[in-house]
């Protein structure tokens, strides 16, 4: 079984026959990344039309229960899940109502500051700020994910403390092994292995680097180095894997409406466009290897499991709300 | 027991202190007029607040069953209602969401047409448009009751022949016993009564007349003559009080954002401001009068058990979503 912390883009048919032919039980779904309120529940009615479209193959997981029942039942768990807390428009009261909708993991910031935290992209990463700490206390009421893969690492180490529940790196990975201000510093991914938190080791070229992409074994041993600085109960896998992604997605993912210029997210100039996935990880479906890969480099049946899927089992567990009342 | 079909303005504890003591089991209460889908979020977050704090004597009831457990633990149960389908911005897969977030009574349009339908006070009554069709529709798959209170008669008539559940008039009276644009012709009525649907006899004076606003008696003859023309199991009680309303409220609920000029609503330019509520009912604990009343006009006790309560029970329990799932 594989539960993949992060995918994005617009899935379709072909996307879930992809994920359940490499034996994928759950991905947690971007539904948003600038989106408002407004937008957000137009995204969440587009994913139930999907899913509803799709239903012999997929489902809607609100509970790490219903990963493992999908799965049992051949289809693939979509997680819902949103790269920004846009979708609250500063109001502490929509992540109640978001969770009721089905709504399971959001990420405190994307690639700019914002009302709640300090991003990694900002010159100055503020702290998690007045209104950030209200919502990390209210998504751990409310039963939504904390999830700090873009904020700052400054803003994560105070998620971190101020989250009455453990938090996610959904997609990222170690700075220490790959250099990146999307990636987290050692002392983010101790405090995650501290407090019961979980990084998903990202497949995402511009922040795993040339070296680690290109092999499976390489790749495998990252995820080994970032299993001893976080510990074994605290790395799983989070792709950042995108489906049917073009130019218009990454202009509104990187520039939303925030600029009249360019932004290249973790691109660069030099390097501007879809960054190739990893030589050993073509397709989606590919993801299936990575299980043989980490047996490889010297990980047991149950510490496979544990990054294959039981650490984010464990996790969603711990955070996301018990029904539907 | 007593169940009021309509109610609206700034509810506060003294409110629902008055309500309980005056038997009140359960109210629909307004959370909106004008307000689009974030404004409506917000008023849906406001009255959680509200609820929350009141904890001891409110409730917010989602099913029929949810107001008769409120009643017994001496609650008054709130059911969460919209004077008009803006909060639905005009996006058809807002209705499931809006009833997920327990909303359970939705009027179609309120005094202006809208992209559903015709109202009352306009010159032409367009009958059902196509929105208003897949709205109707979609009310009935998603357990959201649909009320015609301002809704023109034409299009009244064709919600209840498109709607596939009995429909409500929340808050009218009899045309033909009081003819006012806010009141519904003997055709709407009969159709009414022929598909289960219910209207709750209105004590809001500018709708209801100075005579049948002098004594009790003459209400409940108002009410028997309502019978008589809908029958026994499609009429009970919406009065159309308001707590706590002032100057702004009312040009609000008139004047929305859709006029530089004034409008009257229900009332007239002779007689613009709030109208006096009945001799007989200055308070709203004085609605426990009622029974007694409609037992001095001839009703059985089945028959005051039917208009006070059994009639809203009934079409809410054919009409409101069954679980939150």
């Amino acid at each position: 079984m594989i539960i993949d912390g992060l995918q994005c883009g617009h899935f379709d048919r072909k996307s879930f026959e992809s994920l359940k032919l490499a034996g994928v039980a759950g991905v947690v779904v971007t539904c948003g990344f600038w989106e408002g309120a407004l937008e957000s529940l137009d995204s969440l009615g587009a994913w139930r039309d999907l899913i509803g479209e799709n239903a012999d193959i997929a489902a809607i997981a609100k509970t790490p229960a219903d990963i493992v029942s999908a799965n049992e039942a051949g289809k693939v768990a979509a997680i819902l899940g949103f790269q920004n807390a846009n979708l609250l428009e500063g109001r502490i009261r929509l992540v109640e109502m978001f969770a009721e909708l089905g709504v399971r993991v959001i990420q405190l910031t994307y690639n700019n500051q914002n009302e709640l935290a300090g991003s990694c992209y900002e010159a100055e990463d503020s702290g998690l700020a007045r209104f950030g700490k209200e919502v990390v206390r209210e998504m751990n009421e409310a039963g939504i994910l904390v999830d700090c893969s873009h904020v700052g690492n400054r803003s994560t180490l105070d998620a971190i403390e101020a989250s009455g529940k453990p938090i996610a790196v959904t997609h990222a990975n170690a700075d220490s092994l790959f250099a990146h201000k999307r990636n987290k510093t050692d002392d983010v991914l101790k405090a995650l292995g501290q407090t019961g938190g979980v990084i998903g080791c990202a497949t995402y070229r511009n922040i795993t680097g040339d070296a680690y992409c290109a092999t499976l074994e390489a790749w495998c041993t990252m995820v080994a180095r970032t299993v001893e600085i976080a510990g074994i109960d605290s790395v799983a896998i989070g792709t950042d894997r995108s489906h049917n992604f073009t130019a218009p997605d990454y202009a509104w993912m990187r520039q939303g409406r925030w600029t009249r210029g360019v932004d290249y997210g973790a691109a660069s100039a030099a390097r501007p466009g879809k960054a190739p996935p990893p030589e050993w990880f073509p397709n989606v479906e590919d993801i299936n290897v990575i299980p043989q890969g980490l047996r490889s480099v010297g990980f047991s049946e149950e510490e496979v499991a544990k990054i294959t899927h039981k650490n984010w089992l464990r996790l969603y567990e711990a955070t996301f709300r018990k029904s539907e009342t």
